[in-house]
């Protein structure tokens, strides 16, 4: 493992520049600071926008930047109330939400500060169903490379830039007792706001590691003993049709690029999923689930 | 067949009301009428939006509206042009579009318009990403209940009203060669703007019937031989342990809500989809992937 791996995560440039991505990426930019992006308002962290902020040195944490993870709706605020890991900041909810939290005999572990739907509205935009529950908490520890467990599936994401589409993917690894997400930390959304949303409670669960360059990191992997997989339109053969084996890693590349030429040089094999329709290729979460059914049953990992 | 599901599609209300559907479902608000949802500027039909007009009487079509449907992307109006049955009245396109769709000798059909990309960006909002191409169409032909093939899997959707993960829904079922959707007039979002991108093209490939009301579809489809089974994570047992067969319909529930109570009760049979780790349920897309293979391998439809 390179210490480079180990601190420094805005290290290498991976691939393309910023623009270029955005301009070819075909799911990042819609979502990308739109209701989460920029919370107005009572902004701890000095006013600054914590999501997509590059600037910040924010140690080993899944959140990247200084400022505060803004985790809003039922699913993601309870389970980051229940995970010992999340740090509280500050927990801010409607009277009726309070209310639900005391009929559900939910653990607080910090005071509330009661505020109006409207309040909420305000700072997420009026797109955004938080149910009346909003926190601000530090970004979870980080996981190693070298300390992903071996004994299951972990998913490589090779620069999916769409937090729903990322946060659909985390809720289904948590589905499926995947070991961990395995990310680079430029072009991935950060994880808060929009993705948390959609990974309905999952960033709880699955650890990620992220690491500034994907195709060292996978290098890493195949010598750490991982059959590396990656997933690919152009595959060799139909996935179904790979002896897996644990320790299992899945990759995935974004929409409409796929992976990555190094990524698929380096992955130790690379398979397509055949389907019998007229449409060859599936939006990048489904594929992922598809993936981590097929990987999960062969390994004997149902339950 | 009652006359009233092949003619009336605005008739029978479904279910609750509008205002109080929104509320409940987590996933519609944030996309309606965001971007696609009002498109500015040149727009026929009176100036009035295609998107949600609940209005309108436009028979028998995809489309619901009388306004345009609205096409924009490579996928979508390329798969447009190549479907003799979808008629384009207007196809805006920008010069690096004008060449490359020359470039793949695409037959464009009708007299395009050239535009800026600017101009595009304009009438869809900034965070679309249609490639310079949009496309203004007629809604596509629907199918009737009684027309539905018997020879493989049919979805059939209870009021899955988020355009993103209904168009990733289409995709998958192109993808697994399913013969139909299913779905509610209302409380489902139009076959247009953000569903149709999400959909890749897949609307030009995938029949939908829309019913006024699905309790009476559903009967129908009993009555006419389909074994139709409701996914539900309180079902009775695992989907793979169902002795599935031809034709079947897999009925999928919205997000938070799930199956309605009056169609889980109608549907044969209601199944869980098992899985080991620690969240219990998936994205809606993601269930309906995972239920589409299971339900395509199980038919010995994989091709």
């Amino acid at each position: 493992m390179s210490d480079r791996d180990r601190t420094s995560r805005f290290g290498g440039p991976e691939g393309g520049g910023r623009g270029k991505d955005r301009d070819r990426n075909p799911h990042g930019k819609p979502h990308q600071g739109r209701s989460e992006g920029r919370p107005e308002g009572r902004s701890p962290g000095g006013g600054r926008p914590s999501w997509r902020d590059r600037d910040a040195k924010g140690g080993r944490r899944h959140g990247k930047g200084e400022g505060p993870v803004i985790l809003y709706g039922w699913h993601p605020v309870t389970m980051a109330l229940a995970n010992p890991q999340r740090r509280i900041r500050k927990l801010f909810v409607t009277e009726n939400a309070e209310r639900r939290l005391a009929d559900e005999k939910i653990d607080i572990r910090v005071a509330p500060e009661l505020v109006h739907p409207a309040d909420i509205d305000r700072r997420l935009g009026p797109d955004a169903v938080h149910q009346g529950l909003l926190v601000e908490a530090d970004p979870l520890p980080g996981l190693h490379l070298d300390e992903l467990p071996q004994d299951g599936v972990v998913l490589v994401l090779d620069q999916i830039t769409d937090p729903h589409n990322v946060g659909a993917i985390l809720r289904s690894a948590a589905a499926f007792g995947a070991k961990a997400i395995v990310t680079t930390g430029r072009h991935s959304p950060e994880a808060t706001g929009v993705l948390a949303k959609s990974a309905s409670g999952a960033l709880e669960l699955v650890p990620i590691v992220e690491v500034p360059n994907l195709h060292r990191a996978l290098n890493e992997m195949n010598d750490a003993g991982f059959l590396t997989v990656g997933l690919d339109s152009e595959g060799q053969g139909d996935l179904a049709a790979v002896p897996l084996r644990a320790p299992l890693a899945l990759v995935l590349g974004a929409e409409g690029k796929g992976l990555r030429q190094l990524t698929r040089e380096t992955c130790a094999v690379v398979a397509r999923m055949d389907m019998p329709g007229a449409i060859k290729s599936l939006n990048v979460s489904n594929a992922a689930v598809l993936a981590l059914y097929i990987g999960t049953s062969r390994l004997g990992l149902m339950g």
